[in-house]
């Protein structure tokens, strides 16, 4: 596999598309990145770092793009698809990097036969606390997971473009259907998600002066954009409700020993906690 | 303040008893530190690392301390403090690192009358998933909080006296009785521990490729170890079961915002979590 891309558009230049701008202009697999995003400060500050050589206000500017990577958050993304589709050259390959993949995925395939581009949605799995251009990383997704997620209709070539750009990127690519992808990072991500802020809201603020790590790692990420995570929230809300039943029923599992006082119990459930924790290193 | 005490015996010599040790004789705080415990590999490796300056598997080697820490177990506590008061010269100051205070304290309360030795409990917030005498650490304490939790009985004086050894360490001192210590705890640190566990065992394994840094944040404390946590938790299971309730009571919350789509109020619950998050820093 030799990817490579003359020309790229990067719409959205926060962490994620500024990564991938980088690490494309850094590993030499394309001439121009365009950036395109509605503030100039946001794109500035990417074609400060290096992120994008060319910037612009106007998504007509995908139009001059051999590749588009929609990388704004999950509620945007299907608008952004269509605008960007209207402006591309016939046969322009298309993916996002939303972190919910059923309904971005849908909404592009409901107008397939009319589409000029050729979309396959994916989502990187490198996503943080940290925001904006500034936090952008040239080896962020080096060694780290991108799912892409064809649909029934999407050509195996399409599929195989769009894993080959995210592997030259330095990412490991694992291929499902969207609705299998949600489900699992239903348990993955959202639901964590939602504990580490229910844990946040949880603590009386006259406790926080007792915290120590175990209430700094497990509410690190409730420290992330409330909008965005919203959005993901919302549009993944049955399997996140059926991930967090499965959480509840391990909570009750264990605070069952820990009130009958059954230690040999609770020692086998942690352990089988730590067990499943440990498999993954710190 | 200048504290300081010729000989201090730590019985039990991991992370906690280690990194004590390491701090008193790096800060000259003590001549001799007496390290004691049931394993002569672990004595070794604390002498060798100058966490002690001599070793005994003998309780009994406390007779010759100014100043005892216990710092193990929370189960195994009460035992050793019986067992080292009985050895002591009268008027040694006692105390402990527990991470639960009520058990501990009021089982040295019952038999005040008779003890040789002046004891009032303490808890170092500083543990970690790091465990023993390797991962003993000079600077440990340096800046983190240590709760000390007298009794109704306690003198002053030897409230003062426990206060001086941590803040010696370069601890900040919090004073309160040890029933409100263990309310706060059960919030701070077992309510999370316990979702870590449910959350890395409600994770179903062929899923773990597709964690990121968010699960691994949320479960990092599932990593303890089980037995240690296992007392812990059993130890404090009534705040414990009340901290739970109220984590519960706010993923209910999260969870009918997402159920009801209702972006407002869910981007208001989440803004609550990530201000009270954003209050400690990363």
């Amino acid at each position: 596999m030799n990817a490579h891309w003359p020309s790229v558009a990067i719409v959205g230049v926060g962490l994620i598309g500024g990564s991938a701008g980088r690490a494309l202009l850094g590993r030499g697999l394309a001439k121009r990145v365009i950036g395109i995003g509605r503030s100039q400060a946001s794109l500035d500050e990417a074609r400060r770092t290096r992120a994008v050589t060319e910037t612009s206000l106007d998504p007509s500017a995908v139009a001059e793009a051999d590749l588009v990577l929609v990388a704004a958050g999950v509620s945007s993304i299907p608008g952004l698809l269509d605008a960007v589709d209207a402006e591309v050259k016939p046969g322009t390959l298309l993916t996002d990097a939303g972190s919910t993949k059923a309904s971005i995925v849908s909404g592009w395939e409901r107008k397939r036969s009319r589409r000029r581009g050729r979309f396959v949605g994916s989502h990187p799995l490198a996503g943080s606390h940290r925001r904006g251009p500034q936090a952008a990383d040239e080896d962020l997704f080096t060694g780290r997971v991108v799912v892409v997620t064809p649909a029934k209709a999407t050509p195996p070539e399409d599929v195989e473009a769009v894993g080959d750009f995210w592997s030259a990127l330095g990412a490991t690519v694992y291929l499902m259907p969207p609705r299998e992808h949600d489900r699992i990072v239903a348990a993955t991500s959202h639901a964590p998600h939602v504990m580490a802020a229910a844990i946040a809201t949880a603590t009386p603020a006259a406790s926080l002066p007792f915290t120590a790590g175990g209430w700094r790692d497990t509410t690190r990420i409730a420290a992330g954009d409330a909008e965005l995570w919203a959005d993901i929230l919302l549009d993944n809300a049955a399997p996140l409700a059926a991930a967090m039943r499965q959480i509840a029923t391990a909570s009750e599992r264990l605070m069952a020993a820990i009130e009958a006082g059954d230690r040999r119990r609770l020692v086998t459930l942690l352990s089988r906690a730590k067990d499943a924790r440990d498999a993954l290193g710190s």
